[in-house]
């Protein structure tokens, strides 16, 4: 198969359970997406990424063309050789960590300037150079260069920033149609901005459905709006989005927030937060968010979950990995940046098992009677 | 099988092919031993660890008496628990970190009293209380508490510091056959000292065989002196050793020490050098020391050895783990730490094919040969 294509498989409420055909492999959903920012998902092997089950990985486009650069990944071989990864890999467009990591920056309508965070040397993005820069990467699933609308905007500012966008989601497409490194069955995916007004997200959702996406992405979203916000927005967004194509919300989020928008019928999500809260000592478990460091781990011999498929969390006592953390040792941070991506992936899985079940609210109201009632009961 | 015994299974010239059968599994010799401070092979799962080929992994008694404490391991299950480690573990005696780490020290015939690098707080470590500390641990081999003479020292301070270390020895003997958390099968190690003077290496070896040990080790090198001298110490003092007994040089050491301490009858060996430089970007392989930080790896599609078995040196690039190093990602130093455990876990057992064909020394002549020839030719 060297075709791009979603199957919706079976819906709940809004919900869907679904499987996106690539060439380098099917993508069940809802599916969530490991962050691989300079081509590593950090402190995890690309086999073990694999074995939690996750189907694809993301790359960050900002990143990877700093270090090593677009054209020296494609010399060798692609970002899938690259990083050992052979399942499908989407990039984001550059443009979100251009506005949040970037100096100096200095937004054109033809393109974005900016000095590199690294070594302060300068670059141009367009919405062009960012396709050709995805393609030289291999990436599977490529999205448009966007402005991510800071929050909060007025009305007026969320307009212009939307509709510049959408002038820029069509010369990604035209770029997306030409690259001469494009490869058959790769996909490009639209990103739907607008902050928080339904208005725009609808204007933007059609534009977008005019020009014409093999998925629809929710961009401006957990950037500072809060949870209740972000479903508000959710719950008028999602449904302007056509149901025969994938739907991705962008940077998103922690358990809660997954089960919130699937259930609003969201299908990809990516967010680095259970790979760098692993890092800092945090790990999830179906008991909710348990902070390692404390000191009330330290001499507690029961695992983060002894029911786990995944060795991290089954196969260490808490007490071991609160010793690791205090000793700054990297199996610490291997073992929760483990933990938490094999957790993201199981909720993701029974999440999907629970629409194709026609189960899903009961499956919720488990859920979170089982994150409220906490970490286990005190030793 | 609840002792502890070696087999002595072939012989060539000086080089010994053997066996220690111990009750956590056998430990064939000549065998290197990965270096888990503080209760972890850094950036090493220990499947992995056990998967390049180890038998054994060395715990340290300073590192874990001041974190997470002795005690603390032993209400935890032991430091086989605490770390997944099922096979043998050897802990050292503490001593050699007191005079290398610890701040404020005072030496005197009853115990050493030291300050925590990490907090400052008092400790006093005499040759019972280590005893007593490694068997709290689970230590299937012991080391008895001694004094590592520093480098250069008189024959008068040498033999000052040896006699020390053997009344220590005996004490320490005496402490482990009274020790009530001692288990079944689990084994001391006396440590031969006097510095770079043959007849007190003798007189401490002899005095060693008369108190009567499972296994010899060879202490108060690797401390500066340089290979040369090194090799001339273990010239005379390797011969002084039982031949019914596994034979240990503490701390050592590169590739080629170690292919020329096994020339000398060595059995056993322990170093920080392969995770370390490892960490450091620094990768061992057939054809010497890489080091990946160099401009010249980062377009290289190349592994470091297609012919490894190990994943790390055969499927990723060097511009790839160049990448990695350069952009400090945890993913360089888990890669760098595997392969260089698993070389040189694949150097001891080609060194034990070779004592046991006969052939050690053509292995030799073309180890040296391939370890001249450097890196790969430049691109």
């Amino acid at each position: 198969m060297s075709s791009f294509t979603y199957d919706l498989l079976a819906e709940d409420g809004a919900a869907r359970r679904g499987v996106i055909h690539t060439p380098r492999g099917d993508i069940q959903t809802p599916a969530f997406m490991p962050v691989g920012t300079a081509g590593t998902v950090k402190a995890l092997y690309t086999d073990q990424v694999k074995e939690t089950g996750a189907d694809i990985v993301l790359g960050n486009t900002y990143h990877l063309m700093l270090r090593p650069g677009a054209e020296e990944v494609a010399a060798l071989g692609g970002l899938h050789s690259f990083m050992n990864w052979q399942g499908p890999i989407l990039t984001d467009s550059g443009g979100f960590q251009v506005m949040s990591l970037s100096k100096l920056r200095k937004m054109t309508e033809e393109a974005v300037t900016f000095q590199s965070h690294i070594d302060g040397s300068s670059y141009e993005l367009s919405p062009e150079r960012s396709i050709e820069i995805q393609c030289l990467l291999g990436a599977d699933i490529q999205m448009v260069l966007d402005e991510c609308t800071p929050f909060p905007a007025t009305h007026d500012e969320a307009k212009y920033s939307m509709h510049l966008s959408t002038r820029w989601a069509q010369r990604s497409k035209d770029a997306f149609k030409a690259q001469a490194h494009r490869k058959e069955g790769q996909a490009l995916f639209g990103i739907v901005q607008g902050s928080v007004y339904e208005d725009l997200r609808q204007t933007s959702a059609s534009a977008l459905q005019e020009i014409g996406f093999d998925g629809y992405a929710i961009g401006g979203l957990a950037v500072g709006e809060g949870q209740e916000e972000m479903l508000r927005v959710l719950d008028f967004t999602a449904p302007m989005l056509p149901k025969d194509r994938p739907r991705y919300l962008m940077g998103v989020g922690t358990p809660d927030d997954l089960v919130e928008a699937v259930s609003r019928g969201i299908d990809m999500f990516d967010c680095v937060m259970p790979t760098r809260s692993g890092r800092h000592g945090q790990a999830f478990t179906r008991f909710g968010k348990v902070n390692l460091k404390n000191a009330r781990h330290a001499n507690d011999p029961r695992p983060l979950d002894e029911t786990s498929t995944c060795p991290a969390a089954r196969d260490y006592s808490r007490a071991y990995l609160h010793h690791l953390l205090k000793n700054g040792e990297i199996l610490g941070m291997m073992l929760l940046s483990w933990n938490n991506i094999a957790y993201y992936q199981s909720l993701m899985a029974d999440l999907r098992g629970a629409i194709a079940a026609g189960d899903l609210s009961s499956f919720v109201a488990g859920f979170k009677a089982e994150q409220a009632a906490g970490d286990l009961t005190p030793l």
